[in-house]
């Protein structure tokens, strides 16, 4: 780590991947299906993005691991050139799929698309991000639910624990990252069981899994707080699929490094427009003749060449250039707060900055989704 | 006009609007709802696009014409700074709309969208494009559907001429020109006296209207031989809604010098791509390990960074971006075909390149549908 805050356990790192140094802390956009919502690799770019996430499950699902396997890997496929970041392809088995059988060896499925029977476990999920050829892959975990009892929480953790070791045992592409991930519900004793064993096994960077799938906001921090401390200083903290810009302050200020989510990207296409101040419905009535852009002086593009009353237009006639300018518009937000904190944490002012915007954000009731 | 084809009626010419010189013969992409589906001005540019339509019907009804005066007119409402052209409404009333009275004022009739009773005439209509404050404005007529008997025809044709004769009397921005329609269906007699009594009213221009309403392939040509050679050498030809790539060919062979049309950006979301050779569906299963671009050595930005294996499963996952480019390739190739009729006119040799254009495309069979 570069920096660490002086009053909160921020800090400032750099993650180096042999596509390219990330500077953290970093939101990261999600790209589900081999490319991010409405945006062009281009256009990420622009807007300051660094490295971008995919989904091994959707993308085994459809185009296939063959099809990118013979386009020589995500990147070609995608024509995105910066990292990129997979996950195991777990937590969507266990979401979407419907479950089989659970072995020590993996899970047996059907595809949400078609039926099909499909198999993933440590050995298979690390095959397939060798043949996506991320820069950063994950380990293959069970994601538990909430709420989840002890007993339920404990054998989970065993098993990820488990599919953690293996994980780490395959063989994978010379440059590629491999990231442990800390599961345990909410439960402090699991997580911190969990931190310190995933640690021996010395991984390259350490998720924290599990947080924002239902729990209350308290307890979300919580499970930071029992997972963080237990963590190598010297490695990078990721919680998965968080969260609105408050929720991703108030963890970097205890300790975490990388972000993604599918919220700023999917609640721009219902029209809902992420600022400082909180968020709010460009479809409403009351922006129907206002020549503003979507945030006072934001440098986005959809906010340096067109107006709100405009954007609110194209949403209320369901023309496609809406979606592109409220997306590009949240991600350059989410993007671009995060690129904040790290220069008030390098700068000095970090735990400042972050009460100040929290104290002036407007929470409104969105819900926190993943992928 | 600048030249004059030696073995057809192909003109090149060039077209002057306040916002620029249109170089003809010349594709206007459609922007019904002040938005060129899934593009933005800046690509619109890129992949040469030199003017834009707007629909006034559709913007009439949304977002109103209230709240585009109060931007400042179309093109400060979305962001497109070159040339616009408008239609007059006529079209969308009569054929959208639910029609409640017709007179020589013009037409009251009920929205598509919310039923609300409104009034669109000669008068009206300039009010509206005004308002739009588009550079060339389109005059106020009946398109006769087909078939269509000769009485109809012929009483319809009355009712344009006097609105032709009404629009030109209304005071207009100083920058706009005015294009008269000329109608009359199949009937060579009615085209021609058309053509004459609006060629002496002076329009800016001539659009030949009533093409491509569903007659058979051999009328569309039929209609356009009818009323081209009597409308001045030196004013601007448009044939309003076609065509195909080799319709529109064939029709500058004959004298015609502008086309718009929403076929390229329609089938383009179903995933029919445009190429030199006729169309293709993206989606086929034979593209699915297809790496090579949409069409070989076509230039845009689609075929430059994307494979065909790419763009087919993005449309199978129904993502935008998919749209993006499929959209973004057809414009490009539309555009792009009318420059090189352009060039060979200029340089000699259209009518080599339409006969061996026209031989080699491949027809299929999607509607010439408009807006």
């Amino acid at each position: 780590m570069e920096v660490h805050d002086a009053a909160t356990a921020a800090r400032a790192g750099r993650l180096h991947t042999s596509r390219g140094v990330i500077e953290t802390p970093v939101f990261m956009p999600v790209g589900t299906q081999a490319t991010v919502k409405c945006m062009t690799p281009a256009e990420l770019r622009e807007l300051g993005a660094q490295i971008i996430l995919g989904n091994t499950y959707h993308l085994m699902l459809r185009p296939g691991l063959e099809v990118i396997r013979k386009a020589g890997g995500l990147h070609k496929f995608n024509g995105w050139d910066g990292p990129i970041l997979t996950d195991s392809g777990g937590y969507q088995v266990f979401s979407l799929a419907k479950l089989r059988k659970i072995s020590a060896d993996g899970v047996e499925f059907q595809s949400h698309i078609d039926g099909a029977t499909l198999f993933l476990g440590p050995r298979e999920a690390m095959a397939a991000q060798a043949t996506l050829g991320s820069d950063i892959a994950m380990a293959f975990d069970e994601c538990p639910p909430w709420p989840c009892d002890r007993e339920y929480a404990c054998r989970s953790l065993e098993l990820t624990l488990e599919w953690a070791a293996r994980c780490r045992e395959q063989s994978r592409p010379g440059h590629q990252l491999l990231f442990g991930i800390v599961q345990g519900s909410v439960y402090a004793d699991l997580r911190e069981r969990a931190a310190r064993e995933l640690s021996a096994m010395d991984f390259d960077g350490y998720a924290i899994g599990g947080v924002s799938v239902g729990e209350p906001r308290h307890l979300m921090s919580g499970q930071v707080e029992m997972s963080a401390p237990h963590l190598p200083v010297g490695k990078p903290r990721y919680v998965m699929g968080v969260g609105t810009p408050p929720q991703m302050l108030e963890m970097i200020a205890r300790g975490v490094d990388m972000f993604d989510c599918v919220l700023p990207t999917r609640v721009a296409r219902n029209g809902t427009i992420f600022t400082a101040r909180g968020t709010y419905a460009i479809k409403n009535a009351q922006y129907r003749e206002d020549f503003g852009p979507l945030e006072e002086g934001c440098e986005c593009y959809a906010c340096r060449q067109f107006t709100r009353a405009y954007v609110r237009h194209l949403l209320w006639a369901n023309e496609i250039l809406g979606l592109r300018l409220t997306t590009w518009h949240n991600l350059h937000m989410y993007v671009n707060l995060l690129r904040r904190a790290r220069q008030t944490i390098v700068a000095g002012g970090f735990d400042e900055f972050r009460r100040e915007f929290v104290a002036h954000y407007q929470e409104r009731t969105e819900k926190n989704e993943t992928v």
